[in-house]
């Protein structure tokens, strides 16, 4: 999926590229726990090694107008920030935590490569890295004949670690998320190289995830900026991590990414393939491309966004498009179509990209090569005839037990959202949506990660399984962590938004938590249970900055005079203390305690 | 409608309350002009002396790949920024053009009333200001037994001065405009004692229009940072401006208001009503509320947000919500009803108010008091029991020739906005809906302007014809002049977006110019194009500084080696070379190019 890739920017980048190594081999990551909040843990029943964790929120007691007192009960909160959600230090070049690597072990599919370094037809692959770089203990992959998938597995019937995880985090049944898997409607990325993984999925019948796109590019490559936005867009709230790096260093950038990532990483191979060969388009072959696929795979990535619908028969029909192909894959692939004039070598070898796939259990994330980068362009032609390829290759790939999810767009405006959602499900048959947005209008360059949220929040309530996000930089320049930042919270609100709509029994948990607490005055816990709380906290003390005040019963918009919610409170006591239900108020005679409330008021 | 009122925290305020007066007497206002944008006219043929201005964006040519040049013709764009969208220094002291007054002066209905000051029951309505107030020439009236108002006139068949301007200023015939607001479907807020005024529409078939609050409140007021702020909001592109003013100095701040905007001031009278009894909501009345009417009809308020719906019968439903009665408004009503066990003295009085209304053409904006503070309490009985009786209102008010709008929610989840749009439409007749976001989600304080941005772009696409703003500190505190801004570009967005969706003839001009200009790399033009071309510069400037590479045909996402919209570039000079259409591409034998296209790319 092609956003704009990420880079630093507390000096001002120039135009000359950068290739700055910093000393990575004391570099720890170490955040604070949000107010009030504890990491905590839920085992499984089945597993014995099968343990997930929750962020709890903490919240002061209901004080009632008698002076007596109710407790809250906390929040528990599905949590995808890993070691970065705890205030424990993350030493960066050991790795974080391999729980799954034991889960792995019992695996009988799975043997062990015999070499971490591996010879390819290129001649570029290789696990071997500069010193100091963490290192996978050992590369996994199927035994011959066999499949690992986790769609593999749910067809047969079996219902993995990594399902039984997903199910104690989601709080469905388990068996549930097996049903889904097997059906399609859900995916697990969930390489056998990525031991570091908290397993998640994504399905519509899930909760909303959001996707954070990450990477270094030829004009601003730092390693350590790009470990530490992994971790900054994980507290956040991201559930998977794109690495778009281009430009140098690749596998290596990639290798401190995945070591460091409790979440699925993702990538997309053809970036590599190009790198290979110096970004001549004409030069890329199956072969070479073949190879980037097995390096990866082996490093651990966990879904490929794989071009494979950008056909030669489609190219000629984004000729008379406002804004042709602005997919940077599509764009690639398109380009070797016309120069070879040939059909694209990743649809005529897709059955053997399958085979990768199935050894090592990297899920397909099929690419929107096609997509509108424009409202004019949208759901046109070209962009629907490469849907249908996609639905054609999804069916390929699910004959082979590997697992699928759909790129979507892009530019869309909001009349036009809800016939992307069922032209996927209807020609992917049902496999879930992944969409980059999309953008309701291109007017406002700057704030496109409002444009895009609309229409992420609407996509996601008609049943687009995971958001990618899109930050303020978006067609402008490299975001930084600021951005990163403000594009996740963008999308954790489109996600959840979309939650509600849906229904998803957990998703207002948080919402009556919060809303109990505001219209309580319980400041502080309103606070805390928000999406970000220290922004909460510091536009509060901007007008009411005493500590008294966030217990007080009023706030700045009313001043302390009169607050329309102490009134509503009056209205419910009086409602209660005359014993008059909603329904029945006025019939008990209203009028004979006017007075008496009269009294009470004054 | 109530939301936060708005207040300067340049320096870090307190929990006392200000009243620091600034000498407003040399106090003026200045902007720039937008870049690369010039203020032109477009005069009527109707009427002489109406001419609307429109902000004309000038474009820089397209480059073809071999040299040549075509021009791309300027975008000219409706423009309700009055004079500070100029470069010219607004003397805020003598208040701003009165273009309309000649046209008030054509109308025999109207009268002069003998004296700026007049004695009101309450003893406190007077138009006397300290020194260096700006004053209003002349209070205006119908003459007994006359109506002004813009329904009124347009029932006869009268194209007025303000439909004409408005036909210009919106493209659409004039005898439209008259129709739509004989109907109800649209209102045009046009006070007769507000000659600074540029007419604007509100209705489902027109552009959707933004409202910006703003307003002192007991714990900070300064009235030269509330026309700093009505100024701000101008320029980043609010269509009305409430003046949700409470604490001291009411009228006084109102008129500085009213005196320098072009666009319809609204208010909710019964903030002062309240101030003028002391905060003591038992004592309010009748007779002192007509006066605050009467008042603020006379200074020149285009329309009042009136709280007629929250009835007696209907405050005990609320009893057992989440989060009660939030609305400002109609809280001080329902606690005025249970005070008294008295029907709301605003019901029992319509007919009086509109007989106020038809005489100075105020506009109803018929207030949701009832309107729900939280995603668990949307769509309950309370809101739609109050809604029903707005629906009855309307048709009284329409009897009188009156004006009228509706407010709406709130805090609705996604999947129960559209019931809010259908139920306005039936329940009130299709008088337009005027709605604060609503806000999709609880969880978010401190980003609500986004949380509600969606649910905004949602109403306004199923029909909403204005949307009030939300900032960043709804929930927390008072906005400042940056989250002014914030909340406008955040519902500049939603209301197109909303208008795209609705397929708006006009809409998708400024979509097309802008992608047109990104895909042809003319930076500049993208940057004057957006919302905020200031924002839109510093961002690409922060990766790419160098003002060589705003003329690069590449950008920092993909760096100088390879770009996306560079591919598509060639793979279309290639298709319009062969003279190959997007549908026949292959059947002319795309094969036989395939060489020819090889030596063009390399």
């Amino acid at each position: 999926m092609l956003t704009s890739s990420l880079s630093r920017s507390s000096s001002p980048p120039k135009l000359n590229v950068k290739e700055k190594h910093d000393d990575l081999s004391s570099f720890k990551i170490k955040y604070k726990l949000f107010p009030n909040s504890e990491r905590v843990y839920k085992k499984s029943d089945l597993y014995p090694d099968v343990r997930i964790n929750m962020r709890r929120i903490h919240l002061a007691d209901t004080t009632h107008a008698d002076g007596t007192r109710t407790p809250n009960a906390p929040l528990d909160l599905y949590d995808s920030s890993g070691p970065y959600g705890t205030d424990r230090a993350v030493d960066v070049r050991a790795g974080v935590a391999r729980e799954r690597a034991a889960w792995l072990a019992r695996r009988k599919e799975l043997s062990t490569e015999s070499s971490l370094a591996h010879v390819t037809s290129s001649g570029a692959g290789s696990l071997h890295f500069p010193a100091n770089t963490p290192v996978n203990k050992s590369i996994l992959r199927a035994k011959p004949g066999t499949n690992v998938t986790q769609l593999h597995y749910a067809r047969k019937k079996q219902i993995t670690e990594e399902m039984e995880y997903i199910a104690l985090r989601e709080g469905v049944p388990a068996e549930f998320v097996r049903s889904e898997i097997a059906s399609g409607r859900a995916i697990i990325p969930a390489n056998v190289n990525h031991p570091e993984l908290e397993p998640m999925i994504i399905g519509r019948n899930f909760l909303v995830k959001v996707n954070a796109n990450i990477g270094t590019s030829i004009v601003d490559s730092n390693i350590k900026y790009e470990v530490e936005k992994l971790s900054w867009a994980l507290r956040w709230g991201a559930d998977t991590v794109m690495d778009l790096s281009t430009g140098k260093h690749l596998m290596e950038t990639r290798q401190w990414i995945l070591r460091n990532s409790p979440v699925p990483i993702g990538t997309v191979p053809i970036y590599e393939a190009l790198e290979r060969v110096n970004g001549d388009v004409g030069a890329l072959t199956w072969d070479l491309y073949r190879d980037v696929l097995i390096d990866q795979a082996r490093q651990g990535v966990d879904y490929f966004t794989i071009h494979a619908g950008v056909r030669l028969a489609y190219v000629p029909l984004t000729a008379e498009r406002l804004t042709g192909i602005v997919s940077r894959g599509g764009s690639i692939m398109a380009k070797w179509c016309l120069i070879h004039h040939q059909e694209s070598f990743i649809y005529t070898h897709f059955d053997e990209i399958c085979e990768i796939m199935k050894a090592y259990d990297v899920s397909f994330s099929l690419g929107d090569g096609l997509r509108p980068g424009s409202i004019e362009d949208a759901n046109d032609e070209a962009q629907f005839a490469e849907l249908k390829t996609l639905g054609e290759l999804t069916k390929k790939a699910w004959s082979h037990d590997v697992q699928v999810m759909i790129e979507g767009p892009g530019h869309v405006p909001m009349h036009l959202i809800k016939e992307n959602m069922d032209k996927e499900l209807d020609l992917c048959h049902e496999a879930p949506f992944y969409t980059l947005g999309p953008l309701t209008t291109d007017i406002a360059p700057g704030y496109d990660h409002m444009t895009s949220m609309i229409g992420a929040a609407v996509i996601g309530s008609h049943g687009t399984a995971m958001l990618c996000y899109v930050t303020p930089k978006e067609h402008l320049g490299l975001p930084n962590k600021d951005d990163v930042k403000e594009g996740l919270i963008a999308y954790k609100i489109a996600a959840h938004a979309a939650d509600l709509a849906k229904g998803h029994p957990r998703a207002a948990k948080r919402d009556h938590a919060l809303s109990k607490a505001r219209f309580e005055f319980r400041w502080e816990d309103q606070f805390n249970l928000s999406l970000d709380p220290e922004r909460a906290r510091a536009y509060h003390d901007e007008t009411l900055p005493a500590s008294s005040a966030k217990v007080a019963h009023f706030c700045s918009m009313c001043g302390p005079k009169f607050c329309s919610m102490k009134i509503t409170e009056d209205v419910r006591a009086y409602a209660k203390a005359n014993r008059l239900s909603s329904k029945n108020a006025l019939e008990q005679g209203l009028k004979d305690k006017a007075k008496e409330f009269k009294d009470t008021l004054m």
